[in-house]
C-alpha cells in the first residue's frame, strides 16, 4: 500500500475526527500517503479529494464533527456514480479506501469494491451503535453522556415539580443508547424497538412508583420504539390523568467533544483499518470484540443484528424498584 | 423578625436552593427561625411546612431544581385560599415572607399582603430574566450556558454536514436568552420576541451566508417569537429550497449544576431579602442593578418592562458578517 | 439470606452511590433487608449503622462520592477491631457484608469472613482500575474524563504558548488512567509504573515533536512512575533548555458526577453481589470481564496483576507521530 | 482607518479567540482591513504578521487560548524592539493596533504608542480580573467557573472522607476569582491578597464548623495570599492536628471552551475597539462598566486600582454560618 483514502459519510458522529487523525497517522507512522475525501461518496463521484499529513489533524482529537465532512449521496446509488467515483480513486493512485460510517456507508463501500476492485475496509461509525461485528461503535458512548446529561437536568426539573417525564433518545432501529441511559439515569422504565410491547403497562409503573412515593417519573423512549415518546405519553395521560412532559433530544445527541471512550476507540479502529489494508484485507468491517480487533464482512455488519443486553434490559428493571 | 417563610414558586430555576441557603443562613446568622414552605403556594394554603435550620441546606448549593418543591396553584388565585395560607402563617408565628419566583409568584405574594398584611420579598428567580427591577434573574446564566452547549453541539454536527439549523431557547415573553445565545453562539440570525418582525428577510441572510463561504448556518428563535422555530425554518426552506432542521431545546434549559454567576447571584439575593425584612421593608423585589442591590415595588416588576440590550442586538448582527 | 450490610471502604471513587443504590434496590427487589454501615471498617467497629431503603438511595445515582462516608482504619488491622465488627453484624442479624472498595478494602473483608465466617462479597470501587479479575473499577471511566478535560484545557494554554506540559494523573501502582488519557488527549508521550524506563529519551521525543513542527508537547506521567512528572519536566529542561511546566492534577479526579459507564457498571456489579450472596458465594469479587459477570476469589484480586493493554501501549506510541 | 492590526499577549484566557473574532469581523463590516499579528509583541518586533478574513476567524467563538497564540517578549521592553515593531506596523500600513492582554501589555503598547505614534487600544484579556476600569476582564468568567467545577468535585470526595482541603486557585495580586468561588462553592472560609490577615484565625473555624456538625471543610486561598494554601493548611494541621489536604489548580484554570459571559463581553470589546479606533481614541482601554461601554487610559489600567466587592467578601463569611 503506498496510497490510500479515507472518508466519512453517513450522520456524523463524535470521535469520527479521531479516526481519520488515527487513520491518517498510522499511515504515515507506515510511509503511506493518505487521501482525504470531503463529503463522503457525494465528494468521492466529483473527486472532491487532497492529500492529507500529520500536521492537518494536529488539534482534531477533541473536536466534535468531522474535518472530512459528511453527506448524502443518491448518485452513489447508481453504478455510474461508482464508477466515476472508481476512476478518481485510480486517477489519485489509490490503493484502498477506508469509510467511516454505518450500514449505509458501508453498504456503498461494499459495492465500490465488488464492481471496481478496490479494496474497502470499514469503520464503525455512528451513534446508534447498531452495527454487528463490534461491541460498540465510534460515537455510541459520547452521545450517551449527552442523553444523559440532559437526562439529569430534566430529573432536576422534574423532582421540583413532581412531574412525568417521557425522554426520546435516539436509535432509529436499535435500543442501546436508551437502555444505557435509562439504568445509567435511574429511569422507571424504559421502551426499545428490540421488545416493542404495548405501551399500556407503563400505566402501573407510573401508579406502582407513586405508591411507593416517588413524586416524580423519568421514562425513555428510543425514536425507533413505536408510536415514540409521545405515543407512551399519551397512554400515561390517558391512564392516569397526569401531566405528563415530552423531550425530544434530537440532534444535539450527535455534536459535541467526544469523550474518552471514543477517541480511544476510534484510535485503535483508525490504526487497526490500516493495518488490516497493509495485510491485504478487503471488504471486512475492524471492530473490537471484548477488547480485541476483530474483522467482521461488511455484508454481515447490515446482514446480521447486534442484540441489545438482555442483562442489561432485566437490570433496568430491577434497579427502579 | 423572629420566624420568616420561604418559599419557591413557578417554574424551577438552577440556583433557587442557593438562593434558600442563603435565606437559611442569614437568618440564621441573625438569629433568625426559618420556615420552610413546600411546593409553593399550593403547599402554602395547605400547610405544608416545616422549621428548617443552616444544616439542613448544607451540601445544596451545586444542586439544580428546588428542594422546597414548586407548583402551580389554582387555589390561590382565590381570596379564600390567600386566607387559608395567611392563616397557616400565622399559626406559625411567621412575621414575613420570602417570595423565590417570577412575576405570577410575585402576584400571589403581592395579595397576600395586600389582603393580609404579611410582609412580602421577592426574589427574582426565572430562567427567562423577564423581570423589571434587576440585570439579571436566578437561573438565567445557567439556562444561557445550557442553550449554548446544545448550540455548540448542533454547530458541530451542522458543519460536518452543511446544513442549516434553526433553535428554538426558552423565553415565552423575552429574547434575553436568545440574544445571548446568537451572540455566543456566533449565530448567523436572531429571531426575539421584542423585534417580531416579517422572518422572510432570513432568506436572504442564508442566501448572503451562503455566497460568502459558510456553508452551515444557526439561527436562533426564542419561544415567543411569533411562529417560533419551525416558521422560520419554513420561511427558509420556502425562499431556499434547502433542507432545514429545526431543534426545540425545551426542558433541559431549566435543570443543572448552576452555574457560578447564579449561585452568586443567590447568594447575595437571598441574604438581601433577609435584610429587606429586618429593616422593615415589604412588597418590593430585591435585585442587583449596576453590581448594586436594588429594591423595586413588586407591581412594577410586573408593570414595567425590561428590554433586551439593544447594543447586544446589533452587535449580533455586525458579528455574524 | 434475610439482611445483607453493605459499606464503602478506601479512598472514594465516581459510581460508588450507584453501587450503593443497587445493592439496596436489588436486595429490596429480593425482599431482603440492607444495613448500611458508615465509614467503612471504622465505622464497622463502632457499629455504626442503619437500615437503608429503597427510597432512601433516590436521587443519589448521579452523585459523587459516597453517601456511607469512607474512612481508613488502623483498628480493623487488629483481630479484636474485626472480632468487635463481626459482633455487630451479628446483632444486627446480617448474612453477608458486600464491600465496595480496592484491595486495601477486600483484605479487610477477607480476614473478616476467615475468622468470623461471615460471607463477603467484593465489588471494585477505585479510580485506579488496578483490580484483577475485571475490565474495569467502579470510578476508573470518571477519573479518565475528569483528567482528559483537564489535558484538553491544559492543550489550549500550551499550545498559545507553544509550551510543554507535563501532566500527572492518578496511578500510584498502574498506568491505567495515563495510558488511556494519553491516547484520548493526544499526547506526545506517556510514563506509566509497567514500564519504568529512563525518563531522558523524552528529550529526543520533544525534540523529533519540535522539528516535525509541534510547536507544544503534552506529557502524561503516571503518579506511580518513578520521579513522576517533576523527574520528567526536569529531564526535558536539562536536555532541551526549553520551558517546561508541570500540572499535578491530583484529588479532583476522585470527584465529580459518574459518567454513564460508571453507572452501569456499578448497577451491574451490585445487583451482581447481591445475587451471588443469594447463590451461596463467598469470598469473591464479582467483576465484568468481557461483557459478563466474573467471579474471583478475594485473594486473587491482590496477588495478580492485571497488566495495561499492551496494544494501546503501542499504539499511543504511533499515534504521537 | 484603513487597515488595523491585532494581537494578543501575556497569559492566554478564554475569550480571546472571541475578542479576536469580533475585532476582525467588525472590522470587514466597516471595509476595514485587519493584519493579524502572531506571538504578541514577540512576534511584532520580528514582523511575524499575515492579513486576516472574516471567514480566518469562523468556528473560533468557543476556542479556547488564542489563535494569534502568544509570548512573552524581553526584546519589547527594549526601544529598539519597539522601534523595529513600529517598522513593521508602517510597512504594513497599519493605523492602529489593537492589543489583547492584561496590563503588562498594555504597558508595551502605551510605549509603542507614546514612542512612535500609532493609536494603541487596549481589550482586557486575563484570567485575574485585575484590571482597573472594566467591571470583569475576559476570560474571568470562565476561569471562576473551571476553578468552581474543581472546588465542586473536591467537596464530593471531601465530604466522603470528613476531610478539610484547601484549594489554591489563581490570582498572584487579586483575589477575584477566590471570592467569587468561595460563595459559589459554599466555601468555610476564603483568604485573598486584598486582606492580608494572620492565618490563625482559621483554626477557629475550622473547629467551629466541626462542633456545627459540618464534617468536612473546603477553604479557597488565592495564589497571592502570602504563604499560598500550604501556609493555610499548614496552621489547619498545627492548630486542630486534623489531617488536611491541599489542592492547587493550576494551569487548567486558563484553558477550555469560554463560557458565555466571557464570549459575549469579548465579542462586545472587540466590536467596541475597532469603533474606539474609528472614532480617533488612542492609548484607552475598552471596558464594560455597569453593561455599558467605558474607555480608560491605559495608564489608569495598572495605576489605580480595583477592589474586590466588599459586600460579597461580608457575604461569603455569613453564609459559611
Amino acid at each position: 500500500v503506498k496510497r490510500l483514502a479515507v472518508l466519512t459519510s453517513g450522520g456524523d458522529a463524535p470521535g469520527m475526527n479521531a479516526a481519520i487523525r488515527a487513520v491518517v497517522r498510522t499511515a504515515t507512522h507506515q510511509g503511506i500517503e493518505v487521501v482525504g475525501v470531503r463529503r463522503g461518496f457525494s465528494g468521492l463521484h466529483r473527486g472532491n479529494m487532497a492529500i492529507i499529513g500529520a500536521r492537518d489533524v494536529a488539534n482534531t482529537i477533541q473536536r466534535g464533527g468531522t474535518i472530512l465532512l459528511t453527506a448524502r449521496s443518491h448518485t452513489w446509488r447508481t453504478p455510474e456514480g461508482r464508477a466515476k467515483g472508481a476512476e478518481y480513486l485510480r486517477e489519485w493512485g489509490v490503493d484502498g479506501l477506508i469509510v467511516i460510517g454505518g450500514d449505509g456507508s458501508f453498504h456503498g463501500g461494499y459495492y465500490l469494491q465488488q464492481e471496481h476492485g478496490i479494496p474497502v475496509i470499514g469503520v464503525p461509525g455512528t451513534i446508534d451503535n447498531d452495527l454487528y461485528g463490534t461491541d460498540h461503535t465510534i460515537g455510541y458512548f459520547t452521545a450517551v453522556e449527552t442523553a444523559l446529561d440532559a437526562v439529569d437536568k430534566l430529573r432536576d426539573t422534574g423532582a421540583s415539580h413532581e412531574r412525568i417525564f417521557v425522554i426520546e433518545v435516539m436509535g432509529r432501529h436499535a435500543g442501546h443508547i436508551a437502555l444505557e441511559v435509562a439504568v445509567a439515569g435511574g429511569a422507571e422504565e424504559v421502551f426499545i424497538p428490540e421488545d416493542p410491547r404495548p405501551v399500556d403497562g407503563v400505566v402501573a409503573t407510573v401508579q406502582e412508583s407513586l405508591a411507593k412515593g416517588k413524586a416524580s417519573s423519568i421514562i425513555i423512549v428510543a425514536e425507533g420504539f413505536p408510536g415514540g415518546a409521545q405515543g407512551v405519553a399519551d397512554a400515561i395521560e390517558a391512564g392516569t390523568g397526569l401531566e405528563t412532559r415530552v423531550s425530544i433530544l434530537g440532534h444535539i445527541q450527535r455534536g459535541g467533544t467526544p469523550v474518552s471512550s471514543d477517541r480511544v476507540l476510534a484510535s485503535r479502529l483508525g490504526e487497526a483499518a490500516v493495518y488490516a489494508l497493509m495485510d491485504g484485507m478487503r471488504g471486512v468491517m475492524v471492530g473490537r470484540m471484548n477488547g480485541e480487533i476483530s474483522y467482521t464482512p461488511l455484508e454481515e455488519t447490515w446482514e446480521k443484528r447486534k442484540d441489545v443486553s438482555r442483562d442489561l434490559y432485566r437490570c433496568a428493571k430491577t434497579l427502579s424498584v
